[in-house]
């Protein structure tokens, strides 16, 4: 592999899976790749929500706008250069306000084949 | 291990290893804590340069400033929003222009114990 710089218009954004809202996701590197990790970009509509078990350790860096993941009654909240990591095993509802959000995601391992 | 929200201000910036310029991360989630990856943050000063072998894969997100990857005749550079993937094995030359840069990153596995 090669060192590589990508934007969020390098990603291909699909909609996330287990939804159908505002909620769309583009990996610029993953599986097919080679390597160990995914890495991608994020956009969330406002107001949108999602939730699930990580398969996978995710980092979701916030570039704009505002994410918060509540995990039982614990909710944190993260804008622009601040992340949040969800580690592997843990029951998350993701969620976003007024203002959506754009992130950019680091995954070990592949998220889109973890669960397979 | 829990979901947790990090900001740079959470990170106890050390001077990076393999140079003693103006270029310091910090870890926030890291070996101590149990979980595959790393996390952390980095501040670079204006103008500085380091050179390394990847013991790693790395995504270094930029959050402010511009920051450059060469390897051999081949130069990225990234600005806030964008992010630079250095893979495992790559040798390179990162460095940073007048601005200087804040980054975000993500290495697996642990980059500190990877030379051990």
């Amino acid at each position: 592999m090669k060192v590589r710089k990508f934007a969020i218009g390098d990603a291909q954004m699909e909609r996330s899976p287990g939804q159908d809202g505002d909620i769309f996701a583009g990996n610029v590197v993953d599986e097919n790749d080679g390597g160990p990790i995914t890495i991608g970009f994020g956009r969330w509509g406002p107001n949108q929500s999602l939730s699930e078990t990580m398969a996978v350790d995710d980092v979701m860096i916030v570039l704009e706008g505002q994410i918060s993941v509540s995990t039982g009654s614990d909710t944190v909240t993260a804008g622009p250069g601040e992340l949040i990591h969800m580690p592997k095993g843990e029951p998350v509802s993701i969620h976003t306000q007024d203002a959506g959000a754009i992130t950019a995601y680091v995954t070990y391992p592949h998220w889109r084949t973890a669960g397979m």
